[in-house]
């Protein structure tokens, strides 16, 4: 195993510390438990939003936190759930009395271990609000879901209901907002290389030089197929089709297209691969409105890519353009 | 060789037909010949910028292409210098009678291509300063290089050079800040693995499983030494220990800190080895005004890292923080 780390128990603390030295003016890290915190939370009024989950996807959901996108994000040991007692931690630590979203990718740890979190938050007179994103199109049941997986289409939801709480709208429309993006975002992505969790020290799974693992889960669990490499032009048909005609996306529709890197793929593949994308959707009369490209929801050091479409109205995109300020994620200030 | 491409020799042009389609409000791509070119180029009154080099360093040079750096950028083949004609036909595109500066990574291909374009420029009337960035402290000379290389100081010199240029500073503060700049910036850097040039199709080296190469070249040239793989802290501290007792740093100097992935390193463990290198400046009283942690100046997929210091004054730290709009760097705007 050949990794930048010390100890395969401590990486997860030692990169929240490098990520609190760089962003001092963004955010906090808590220790015991772990939760990475907005510099000036709570807010007193605002709806706060807050996400969490295993480690190793960087940078969901950590890079996420900061002005317009998340109030508080609970990182997990490397590809494991985050604990009830730090989500509750982060949700007391942000709420300013308006309510508080959870986000949670749909895996079953994740999922259980939110809910106790948000019962106990509401013991103690929060309102929360949770929302599963399940846009994986990949698989209906897999490795640690039951139903689709959540994936890329997270990010976007971040982006989107950060916005909105950032400007003050109340906790019925932020839950709205999420709803509205879990309904119209679909994910497919693909693996040409498995990643290594470092407390495991060995490839989570393994593919020979002339496969491509289909519809991967970002944990390395299997997809929907595992199938001959393909030139750029065939992977980015496949993953296209799959979303595409899974919501269905339908002509004249206004989208964004995200296309992400599973952690170890060169931008320069990154770009060849959204340049294909942009002209399938073209050739299908799908309107790109907005674009997102680059490695935001990662395996480690995988090399694959995954590609989102979310339908977009009005009032989405004008959510989406509005300034954000997180380590992984600028613009507008 | 597993990439998501269509063939080795149409990479370089599918990439830059995916980043003018995902950023066509910030440039253009010119073919015949081939180079990135600012939407609102040329700009009367103002110095432009110009740099380029081989591909798959992205997001290194075409990705710093918009308001606030490069006014355009050269892209050769993979790990190839641009030619003389693409260097020519861009600064054409972009001079807007204020003179052109060129930034330049001291390879040697680079430099006499540069070179002969800045003196087809001049023979044009076009007044044309060059400046050589060689900021690797790992080796006196190298493949493809006599002198020291040029890595990761040319970012930082990218975004200063563009910022000043953008508020319209004239060709002589441009070339002199370029060279303040140079003096200031050292960096050094290392792999845990090779990458593979697409139309060789083979990794460009090898290492075991318990080895790295200190001090490797953005193409996998032969670096300072090949020695057992360390932890994270072993890492740091060389590449960093190199760096400051090359300018030398000393206590009390401001810097900013640029801990760089080579392309195929996790963000996980980028922020280990940023978090790492806070510490060891800390403890040498070097303080860190400034950060930038990401993949930046890339190897394709290779696996490792380099470290940037640069010294900073208050113009320089002014310049760093001012806004910038391209495809991989934006703030303020």
């Amino acid at each position: 195993m050949k990794k930048i780390i010390n100890n395969p128990s401590t990486v997860v603390d030692e990169a929240l510390r490098g990520l609190a030295a760089a962003h001092a003016d963004l955010l906090r890290v808590h220790t015991e438990p772990t939760y990475v915190v907005r510099a000036d939370a709570p807010r007193p009024g605002r709806v706060a939003v807050v996400s969490g989950g295993g480690s190793g996807h960087e940078p969901l959901h950590t890079g996420f936190v900061g002005r317009g996108m998340l109030d508080a994000a609970c990182p997990g040991a490397v590809f494991t759930s985050p604990t009830p007692d730090q989500v509750q931690a982060a949700i007391r630590a942000v709420d300013g009395g308006a309510g508080v979203v959870l986000v949670v990718k749909n895996y079953t740890g994740d999922v259980l271990n939110f809910e106790t979190a948000a019962e106990l938050a509401a013991a103690e007179g929060i309102e929360v609000r949770t929302v599963v994103v399940d846009d994986d199109v990949a698989v209906k049941d897999s490795t640690y879901t039951a139903g689709r997986r959540g994936v890329g289409g997270t990010v976007l939801l971040e982006k989107i209901v950060g916005a909105a709480a950032e400007r003050g709208a109340d906790l019925a429309t932020c839950e709205e907002l999420a709803r509205r993006v879990v309904a119209g975002v679909r994910s497919f992505g693909m693996a040409l290389t498995s990643c290594t969790v470092p407390h495991v020290g060995e490839p989570s799974f393994s593919l020979t030089e002339d496969e491509m693992e289909l519809g991967v889960g970002i944990h390395g669990e299997p997809g929907r197929s595992r199938i001959a490499l393909e030139p750029a032009d065939g992977i980015v048909r496949r993953l296209l089709d799959g979303v595409v005609e899974d919501l269905p996306f339908t002509e004249s529709d206004r989208v964004l297209l995200f296309t992400n890197g599973m952690g170890g793929t060169p931008t320069i593949e990154l770009y060849v691969a959204h340049g294909i994308a942009e002209r399938l959707l073209a050739e299908r009369g799908i309107r790109v409105e907005r674009r997102l490209v680059g490695p935001y929801i990662t395996s480690l050091e995988m090399q694959g890519m995954s590609i989102t479409l979310l339908r977009l109205d009005d009032e989405l995109t004008e959510l989406w353009d509005a300034p954000v300020h997180t380590p992984a994620l600028r613009w507008g200030v």
